[in-house]
C-alpha cells in the first residue's frame, strides 16, 4: 500500500519496567487508535530498555524512516529518567535547561508549596531548540525535535500531552476498516482471501481465528481508504463467506 | 550492567493488528517472565508490520545484536502469514516445504476428518534447515533457524510452543528484584537514588511513582543477580525512606 497519501509513525517505549513485565504498556493502543483517526499509519513499536545507546539507535532509525516519531516514558526526575540526554544525543544537540520549562516548574513548586529539587529542575532539561509540550496534569513538560515528540509514560499524562499537539500533526486520508466474522475455519477460506486481496490491492486485508462453542471461525479485516472499495470488498468477502457455507456477520469476534 | 553472565533476547512481534490497535499483545509479558526466571533478558521489543522488509530488517538487527529472538504471529494459514518466507529471505535461505511438518499436518487432518487444503499446507514451510517446535494445541509447528524462535501469535499457542523449546535455552545467573515502596514523591527522593546507584553499579535500580489518596509515592525496585549485594541495597534504601519521612513497605504499588 504504497500510497502518497499514507503517513507513518513509529513509537519508542522507552523503560525496563515494560521489558521485564512488570508494567503493561497501554500507550500504543491509545497512540494507534488516535493515530489513525488522523489519517496517520503506526507502522512499527519498539521497546527499548533505559539505556542511552539503545534509546539513540531506536530515535534515528525511526526518525529517519517514518514521518513521526513519538517516545514514551523516562522523563521524570529519578536516575533512570534519561530519554531527554539520549533524544539529545541522537539529534547531536547539547542538553539544555529550557527557560520556559524552568519556568513553569518553578511557579508549579511555588503554588503548591514544594521543593523544587535538583532532581525535579532535571524535568526541565531538553536538547537545544526543543519546542515544549504542554503538560495540564503534573506540569513537567514533553517536547519535539523536529519529528520527535517526547511524552510522559504515564498513560494519564502521555494522553494531555498529546492531546495538546494533536493539532499540530498533519494526517493522510483517515483509514477505514470493516470487519466481517463467520464460523468458517481460517484454512478453509484462505485460498478465496487470497483472490480478494489480488482483486483489490489498495486495501489491507487481515484474518484472526477465533474459537466459538469449540467451533473455528475467523474475523476478516478490511482496511483502506476509499471507501468504494472497502465496501466493495466486504460485499465481495460476504458473497464468498455463504458459498463457504458461513453465515456472515459485521463485526469482529476474534480476540 | 556490562556482565559477561548477562544472556538477551528480543522479542519481534509481527502483525497489523497490533498495531492497529485493534488486539492487545499479550505475549511479552510472558516471555519477560519466562526468559527471567531462565537468566534471560529481554532487551528489546519490536512490533513491526506483516510487510516483508519490515520483518527481515527487524530479524536480521536483532539476531546479530542479541543471543535468542522470538517472534510471534504471522505463521498461520492465510495470505497475511508471511513470517515463514520473511525469516527465509532475512537468513538468505530458501522457503521449503519441511517434510517432517508435512506428515505432522497430514496426519492432524486426516485424523480429524478435515480438509488438507493448499493454505493449510502452507503451514510446513520452512527455510531450509529449520528444526521444529512443537504445537501441542494445533499442530502447525513454530520453527529454529540458528538464534531466530518462529512462534505463534494466539497466546495460548505462543506458550506451548514456549514451553517445548524453553529447555535448549542456555540462560545466564536469574535476575532477581526486591521492591520497597513509600509515600515519597520521586523529586524528594531522587538525589539518595542517584547515589545509591552510584554505590551499587551492578544493580538496576527503577524508580516507579505512583499516587495514593492524593498523596505522591515512589515504588523502588532493584534487580541484579548478587542475592549479597541486592539485599545490602534495599537496606540502605530502607533507611533512606526512613530518614526522608517515609515508612517503607516491601512490595510494589506502582501501577
Amino acid at each position: 500500500m504504497a500510497d502518497p497519501r499514507r503517513v507513518t509513525a513509529a513509537l519508542i517505549v522507552i523503560g525496563n519496567e515494560i521489558l521485564s513485565g512488570r508494567t503493561k504498556d497501554a500507550n500504543l493502543p491509545y497512540l494507534a487508535e488516535q493515530l489513525n483517526q488522523r489519517g496517520i499509519v503506526l507502522a512499527e513499536a519498539r521497546v527499548v530498555r533505559d539505556e542511552q545507546d539503545a534509546i539513540v539507535a531506536a530515535v534515528n532509525a525511526c526518525r529517519t524512516t517514518f514521518d513521526y516519531v513519538f517516545t514514551t516514558g523516562g522523563i521524570g526526575p529519578t536516575h533512570d529518567d534519561i530519554t531527554a540526554a539520549a533524544v539529545a544525543a541522537a539529534f547531536d544537540r547539547p542538553l539544555i535547561r529550557h527557560p520556559e520549562a524552568e519556568s513553569m516548574l518553578r511557579a508549579f513548586y511555588e503554588r503548591t508549596g514544594r521543593e523544587l529539587t535538583a532532581a525535579r529542575l532535571k524535568m526541565a532539561d531538553t536538547p537545544e531548540g526543543a519546542t515544549l509540550i504542554e503538560n495540564r496534569i503534573s506540569t513537567a513538560p514533553g517536547f519535539q525535535v523536529e519529528n520527535v515528540f517526547v511524552l510522559a509514560g504515564i498513560p494519564s499524562v502521555m494522553q494531555a500531552m498529546f492531546e495538546s499537539l494533536a493539532g499540530q500533526l498533519e494526517g493522510g486520508a483517515e483509514v477505514l476498516s470493516r470487519t466481517l466474522s463467520a464460523d468458517i475455519p481460517e484454512g478453509t477460506i484462505a485460498a478465496g482471501l487470497q483472490t480478494l486481496q489480488d482483486a483489490f490491492p489498495g486495501l489491507e486485508i487481515g484474518s484472526y481465528p477465533y474459537f466459538s462453542e469449540g467451533r473455528p471461525g475467523a474475523s476478516i479485516v478490511v482496511r483502506g481508504i476509499d471507501k468504494a472499495q472497502l465496501d466493495a470488498a466486504v460485499e465481495r468477502l460476504r458473497v464468498l463467506m455463504l458459498e463457504l457455507g458461513g453465515a456472515p456477520v459485521e463485526g469482529n469476534r476474534a480476540g
